[in-house]
């Protein structure tokens, strides 16, 4: 077992046997990683001081053969520990060669084919290093054209292993576990900070690693369901509370909300409540093998609204999961995504059924071939009440 | 006061004026910022969830006048609570023109004087938007060239604000209550696991946010002290205990260390720690202003041993901060920026005394008129032990 986020060696190999499949059916000749997530999906291991700049990561995968990877110095160590078998570093920082040349060889060396090499340029992909360096990269380039790769990197990362799915699974389960508890750590009068932060250490105490969280309340519902910072407002009877939770196992994210109704609810939370309920049932039923994660939105939507699709500011109702909170594909219409067994989704119907009072539920699954498997335990159709 | 980390809006008109007046001697029409921390600097707020990549920001700060916010509607109404005024959305996420043609029509409405907008393309800078989306705004813009406006940035975000100098201490507060209490609630036979668990979770009691931490132990000293998976290793008679956190409060990051012995220490590692205690004073003398941040290394070099300048891996003894953990400059041979007061610094001497064993304290300090403030409480010049 590698220190690598408990993955074996082989889960590593049969990622990158993916890759080098679809780059031979996109001519290409290797890829060029640069961002964290991916450098993390080939090695197991990444920046992770995400925090720091100054110092960018980089690893060659070929059409055919072993990955290289090239990190500074003071990453060494660390990937000598990976799978990874080629690693090459210079000293750093050295803002004058931040590791340019040694990138400019190793894509230099590729036996060349085509003489193109993907990197991540396009769809919810970011590049990991300055852009004035990855343009004296292209520029010292000859015969090797770097083009976008973000398509053939989501083919990849959008369907998970059993081993990937395992780890959402655990990060699920840690959330559940304090999501549990809520009524009995939550109570009527508290401040969104205090529940802010009972959260976050219950989910530390539950084994989480990033406890990232949002908590929002507001007469019938928040009035926004995006982070930012937490207030000191306290919860008061007639609230609906909020609270969506990114926590992460082994780098692995999950993604879930659970509403609560503090004190007594109105008839139109509650109509409302019922409503988006009834629309994830659809929305679970639309998450098979061959529909599209347009299909999802549209079938919900019927239910939300008789068809109507802008339905709240958030402009989709779903999306991907993994290394990243929030992955390609996008559950709104003109995503045609083909959803595919080993896809894992975000299914999140979301009404504001008066200006300023939202209701968004948000469950997890895995689409299996016979259909969409909850990786979240699904939401009660009964609101569950604080007091 | 703004939901903006507590800062009023005063706070951020001088940062416009002083950004407008770097324009200026720069010949700029105008800044385009889409990277998280510099929208933030500006404006008070960011994605925040740093974790989606599907929605960029953007902020366009024109040569005079107010910015203008570029956001997916998402976030419309969190920047509407913000001192921004102008503030323009579409509905998100549209692949097929995620802010684009806003982001073109607000840069080719600038007064037009120099034909030039600096973005983030170099050192420490990254982009926040897919690099895709940023050629194609390049390509629809006419007679308005984006340059470099690394220097531009950092000249600017170097120097602290008293506001922004009294969150680094807050953060750097938290911490040390934390790392005050490290020998009561750790004992030899923890796991570096239930360590970082215990620190964390206090971390959150003392009221952090952001609540990173690199946990690691090893005989003598940690091999390694980057961050990375956490270990099941316990904490053993004649080890070294290095705990390094990266608390935030309101954004703004703290980062600091401290070392435990863990039982008894050799002499050669007092030693050790004794030398880069001293080195530390050198560094603390020198960071004054008029002098650079490479001669911080060097007057902690000469101590370390007598001038050599390869003492770790690290590549370098400190570094800026505020709104990232590491920021420009670093303490290094070479890096020729002069200290200016309202520059905070970590200054990290290192030694690796035996291959395998490292020995690194860290301190930060805001360099004023008559020399360095500590804001970290000054670590004990004699080790402290857990038993």
């Amino acid at each position: 077992m590698l220190p690598t986020d408990g993955f074996l060696g082989s889960e590593f190999e049969a990622r990158v046997e993916r890759a080098q499949t679809l780059m031979a059916a996109e001519k290409l000749d290797g890829l060029l990683l640069t961002f964290g997530d991916n450098i993390r999906y080939f090695t197991g291991v990444d920046a992770d001081l995400g925090a720091s700049l100054a110092r960018p990561w980089f690893v060659v995968v070929p059409a055919s053969g072993a990955p290289i990877a090239i990190v500074p110095s003071l990453a060494e160590g660390l990937m000598r520990k990976t799978w990874i078998q080629h690693i090459r570093s210079w000293p750093s920082p050295r803002p004058e060669d931040e590791g340019t040349t040694l990138v400019v060889d190793a894509l230099a060396s590729l036996p060349r084919r085509f003489g193109r090499v993907a990197s991540e340029f396009g769809l919810e992909t970011r590049i990991g290093l300055p852009l004035s360096q990855l343009n004296e990269i292209i520029k010292s380039l000859s015969g090797v054209e770097l083009v976008d790769g973000a398509s053939l990197i989501w083919s990849l990362r959008m369907i998970k292993s059993d081993a990937e799915v395992a780890k959402i699974q655990r990060a699920t389960d840690i959330a559940a576990a304090v999501f549990a508890q809520v009524p009995h750590f939550v109570h009527l009068g508290d401040s969104e900070r205090m529940i802010h932060q009972r959260f976050r250490i219950k989910l530390l105490e539950e084994g989480a690693s990033g406890v990232g969280l949002t908590c929002r309340a507001g007469p019938g519902g928040p009035s926004v369901v995006t982070a930012g910072s937490v207030s000191d407002r306290r919860i008061a009877d007639g609230d609906l509370l909020y609270l969506d939770t990114g926590v992460t196992h082994d780098h692995y994210f999950c993604d879930y909300d659970r509403n609560y109704q503090v004190g007594r609810a109105s008839d139109a939370l509650l109509f409302a409540h019922e409503r988006v309920w009834e629309a994830h049932e659809a929305g679970l039923r639309a998450a098979v093998p061959g529909k599209t994660a347009g299909n999802i939105f549209e079938e919900m939507a019927k239910v939300l609204s008789s068809g109507r699709r802008d339905l709240n500011s958030n402009g989709r109702m779903g999306h991907g999961l993994g290394l990243r909170v929030t992955e390609p594909p996008s559950v709104k219409v003109g995503d045609n995504t083909v959803l595919r067994p080993g896809m894992v989704l975000c299914i999140e119907p979301a009404l504001e059924y008066e200006p300023g009072k939202i209701v968004l539920h948000e469950e997890t699954v895995v689409v299996m071939d016979e259909g969409a498997r909850l990786i979240t335990p699904r939401t009660p159709r009964e609101l569950p009440q604080i007091i």
